[in-house]
């Protein structure tokens, strides 16, 4: 049975996700292999879409160089990005296949699907995030919105187009957040309660990229310590670039580390202010 | 100063929204008063982000038929509905202007905006939800992702080429919910502790779709009665074609009624059995 160009489909009783997936708009200034490791995503992306099923792309068919289980998407498009990556003879850090070292003074460190369940189910709230680091040092970020083509780019220093909200009190701002886990549930609803606005879109980097644009107040893991460095190294650069400031939880250095075992509580916000107020406000929740 | 094509904007200290608002994609098969209501919506919608700044499109500027605050961007595009339908000579039922009676036995129930603070704020997750009514019946829905032209349609008594998940069970199941708004905190953490996954989207137009297409399972109100007849006409057309269900939390009718006070909290699933699971776990935690 053919394809339909558009739409969602079901195909001999199998659920494919149909919308197309755009070309992503990178920015003209984007560093040259960052650029071409994200085309790698995109096209992986699409690939891993028409070629499987809903079920079939978040099938857990590995164990991650994170620790947790990997999906077949996943797996798909991080290897697209290695395969890039080692033709720029650069080195990678990313979720599922760690760390790849070609002897280079840099590192990509991607994550090649952020919202890897989003974009599974068909949810299209899924993106790609690479950062440039040099010798460890976050130089450059770029995050694209897979199902869109928007992208967010910025350069560690420079100030970028669009610029945070400016919001400097937790008091009716927006905020987004991820999931309540039980033992946070407390922190959770402290948060929530003095938020205007409550969204859980379940994608870190699209949330950061729409505080840094200032659609949105903060993100926050609400202590939660779900984050790995490539959830948060593109808000790292974008949103100090963008007015904005991100932090941890509990205070703890955001390093680009080659140890994926490390976890953080990240907190992404329009202003210093209104990111050290959510952390304490979680950190006070969470040992109540 | 020139205005970008493309990215978020700043100008003379206002913030713009500068992504593009696409053609609608409306299917061929639409009726054609319905798809003329639909682009007048996309049209105005388009025009108004190019207008006003983001503070501008999200001040109150006069009270709704529903009895709440307007904004300036729902009554935009309400007003170039009104004029699409005045124009059809049929009648409108709309959040904000209410009923427009041009004496046909057609209505159309319309939710211009639906998510319009994430509309307003810059957050890409905002839809026109039309549906065709004859004699109260409601007969063929549309629902436009405005930030893509995404578009579903369904008519009444006819299957959908997308279908929902199938999921019967709320335990492990993907859930759309409404943020908690306090006297609801037990019923709404009484789903999110059973769902696998929990959003907070803010448009429950968008929602319900997502559900309909089976990239979610359900999208729930938890007790809040704050879903209006037009948050959830167009999936009461929607999820029955597509295998699902639509119902209220207690029990209420699902009807269209000129009252715009009336007020439901919706459950939208995959299947009957999940949605009168989550009305039924919704209702027994307010009641504690």
């Amino acid at each position: 049975m053919a394809r339909r160009a558009l739409g969602p489909d079901r195909i001999e009783g199998m659920t494919y996700i149909g919308w197309p997936v755009p070309e992503p708009q990178i920015p003209a200034e984007t560093d040259p292999v960052l650029a071409h490791a994200t085309r790698a995503a995109v096209r992986a992306f699409a690939d891993a879409r028409k070629a499987h099923d809903r079920a079939a792309l978040a099938e857990k068919v590995q164990m991650g160089a994170d620790g947790t289980p990997t999906m077949r998407l996943d797996i798909l498009v991080d290897t697209a990005v290695a395969e890039s990556v080692t033709e720029n003879k650069v080195n990678l850090l990313s979720e599922e296949l760690g760390s790849i070292d070609n002897g280079s003074s840099v590192t990509l460190v991607v994550d090649p699907v952020d919202g890897t369940a989003n974009a599974a189910a068909g949810v299209p709230l899924s993106a790609f995030a690479g950062v440039v680091a040099v010798d460890g040092v976050a130089k450059e970020a770029l995050t694209c919105w897979l199902d869109t083509g928007r992208c967010w780019h910025a350069i560690a220093g420079q100030p970028t187009p669009y610029r945070t909200s400016g919001r400097e009190k937790l008091d009716g701002a927006a905020v987004s957040v991820l999931r309540p886990h039980g033992f946070d549930e407390n922190a959770w609803l402290a948060v929530a309660r003095r938020a205007a606005r409550v969204r859980i879109l379940s994608s870190s980097c699209i949330e950061a990229a729409l505080v840094a644009e200032g659609s949105t107040d903060a993100f926050a893991d609400t202590g939660s310590d779900t984050h790995r460095i490539m959830d948060l190294a593109a808000a790292m650069v974008m949103l100090p670039a963008a007015g904005g400031a991100v932090l941890d939880v509990h205070g703890r250095p955001l390093e680009i580390d080659p140890d994926l075992s490390k976890r953080w509580s990240g907190v992404a916000a329009a202003t210093r202010e209104l990111a050290e107020e959510l952390a304490e406000t979680i950190a006070n929740a969470i040992q109540k």
